[in-house]
């Protein structure tokens, strides 16, 4: 019997695959299965994002005159929605799971000490263990974070209703995406950031992605002091003195791993499980997966990382390789982008993306988003790849996996592509190819 | 001197490519450089359909409580404003078409006789010549389509507002994507098609996208007598002797080649200019691409084309090669498809997609889209994908690129998607792989 803890992207894909190839497999789940991706992450942000985009490409309309008035948005409704669709995909995951062959227990809690595995305080035997318990919100140290009005990605849905004004805690991606978000619902938004927002963007892309922000208050370089209020949150206080006057407050300052239940793994200081490449841990049989294993936070990592934990409990040693994995984030656009092995070097080219379905209209304003690429001038390899246009996820996920089989920037004759599109990595990469091509002769 | 006759995606790209090489050339333009992709057909139909899914999003939206309202639509400012962004892409294709060399010249008639070739009906001296001089929209012989009311893609901004009723004539892709942009705007709509509707598609690609059509009247297998009317368009009568009310008709039936200005070539019978793989027509030095050599009419094919003939002018002997093109749709979602240079047998695999970003909402009403694979058992090899979602227009430039590569449904181990996404694909290929190692075992 393997024992798998914790439903999520790693813990349930793990478990499939074991239970595919034939093994005996439970996984155990406290709450729903598909994890904080389905529940509060992931999906969460596609589905308010989904609406965001909806209401502001009707302000673009609006203002252009086409479309006579904006709807307006019901956060409660939107609450309640989400979550009856988010009820729905957990029971397709439910389903899935069963069907592979897995065991699904829920409600109880798996609990490690070392290679012993207990499942609600009772010891059980298992031939190995896929440990996968995921994250959970890191909370700054700030007084006042535990007043009424100060959420999480976790604990959103159950703010009552959209704030007028909201400041939103973090320099990241989900700081950036949920800014953007209520921004286009119509709360008035205050991004505070203890170091730079988006900081580790390349900076076109990051310049791009601010135009996505535009309406939204950007405060860099800024600690705060408290959060303040009695009852409720008034306001956010920053070291410098000055008050953000605020009703609700969005912590959105990274993830810890919850490693809490798992005891006697090496685990590093902030709680992550240390694993080794094979997604082993420092005990015996045991594996983790995910989150708990620290960053790089992302549902299609950890999805990789519970098969190769998998792959490896089955007996065929296999590797986790972290490269050409692609990084987005959703704002009014897709911005996303993804590196080959050979990270470094190369030139890099920027230019306007071409306008087509999603960013036609933008046209009117003068930008319909961005595409970059980097190439190796003396092989001609495409080395990296950025966009930030409608579609830039799908896009991005074939161009990283295109790079890690070393595709030149040459092979672009042979793509065709549906037209119009919005991929300005195509014309880059064309055009790169033709300035190769020119020098050589 | 090479002279390019038409501005459009063949002989722009064609005449891009020449002067890129250090030819000297003149793209000679009666109009605006962009052709009917820009000014008619590709970039219409997805400002159109821009609009008309956020249109029914919203319609979602307010059915699941989320929106208060849906907006009404101005058909005149979409023309006007369509308008206005066409002329600002086409300057840009100007400049950049001048920006590589080539020499533009507009107003003017290229007109051939066999190798010789007149501008305004004087003869001029050329090394080669490339005729890409487009085609224009096929009017079905039916009495009654000259009335006012009765539209094509070509005259369909002079019409004045929204159609109360709208007829789209014709059973294709173009017929559809009009069809479904009325529907949404809120016209009644009714497509007559002689034959069957989207009968070139596969079956279950071609139910999920009737489902986008709903709302839609749709009669198959259906001859028209006569289109009625006094001063304006009043109906349409049906072979059968039923009058179906209408005040507008559009004719989506088809395209036809422009080839009366290219005298001394051999051509079809439906005037296209005939072509060897090399895109020389019969007469010495006269290359020709684009839709004047007939189907399949699509922008990509046509650029293609245009640098195949250039390439064949520049001296340097290349093939046109029309494997692996993705053909595609847009309606409430992207249809698109490609398939591999075996394009038959194989076993093929169909599912519901994922839901994700576009389509997250959708799942309410129990539906995300279609995806579908054909893999060939004895190799793993994916020989045809197709997809039914948001954003299947570039996954399937890339696909239909892989499938070319030889890529084998084992490789999309290596594939790391972002997640959450609208590719089923990838998912179905990953099923197929697993399914094909559990046979071997």
């Amino acid at each position: 019997m393997i024992i798998v803890i914790g439903g999520g992207p790693a813990g349930r894909l793990g478990a499939i695959h074991l239970a595919q190839a034939g093994a005996e497999v439970q996984l155990i789940e406290q709450r729903k299965i598909g994890g904080q991706c389905l529940h509060e992450r992931c999906m969460t942000v596609c589905a308010l994002n989904d609406i965001a985009r909806l209401l502001e490409y009707a302000r673009t309309q609006k203002d252009l005159g086409i479309l006579d008035s904006v709807p307006a948005v019901s956060y409660p409704a939107i609450q309640r929605r989400v979550r009856e669709i988010q009820e729905k995909l957990s029971s397709v995951l439910d389903a899935e799971t069963r069907q592979a062959g897995v065991e699904v227990v829920y409600g109880a809690e798996g609990r490690l000490e070392g290679s012993r595995v207990f499942i609600d305080d009772e010891e059980v035997r298992a031939d190995a263990v896929l440990a996968a318990t995921g994250s959970r919100a890191a909370i700054p140290e700030i007084p006042g974070t535990d007043r009424p009005g100060v959420y999480t990605y976790r604990t959103l849905p159950a703010m009552p209703d959209l704030p007028r004004r909201m400041v939103v805690v973090g320099g990241g991606v989900v700081a950036a995406e949920f800014a953007h978000i209520f921004r286009a619902f119509g709360s008035e938004v205050e991004i505070v950031a203890r170091h730079g927002l988006l900081g580790s963007l390349d900076p076109k892309l990051r310049s791009a992605a601010l135009r996505d922000l535009a309406g939204v208050g950007i405060r860099e370089e800024t600690a705060i002091a408290s959060i303040e209020g009695s009852t409720r949150v008034r306001s956010v206080l920053l070291a410098g003195g000055e008050e953000i006057e605020a009703d609700a407050v969005l912590l959105a300052t990274g993830l810890v791993p919850r490693s809490e239940s798992l005891q006697g793994l090496k685990k590093g200081p902030d709680g992550a499980v240390i694993v080794d490449s094979c997604m082993r841990t420092s005990a015996g049989g045991v594996y983790a997966a995910g989150d708990v294993t620290g960053p790089p936070y992302l549902t299609p990592a950890a999805r990789r990382e519970g098969v190769v934990a998998a792959e490896n409990i089955l007996g065929r040693p296999t590797v986790m390789d972290y490269t050409g994995i692609p990084q987005a984030m959703s704002l009014r656009y897709d911005y996303a982008f993804a590196t080959a092995e050979a990270d470094d070097g190369g030139v890099t080219l920027s230019a306007p993306a071409p306008a087509g379905p999603g960013s036609f209209w933008d046209v009117a304003r003068g930008w319909a988003g961005l595409a970059q690429v980097r190439v190796d001038p003396g092989t001609g390899r495409l080395i990296g790849a950025a966009a930030g246009v409608p579609g830039a996820s799908i896009l991005l996920s074939y161009l990283g996996y295109l790079m890690k089989r070393g595709i030149t920037v040459d092979d672009f004759d042979d793509i065709v592509e549906v037209h119009p599109s919005t991929d300005g990595v195509y014309a880059l990469a064309r055009y790169a190819s033709g300035m190769l091509k020119k020098r050589e002769e």
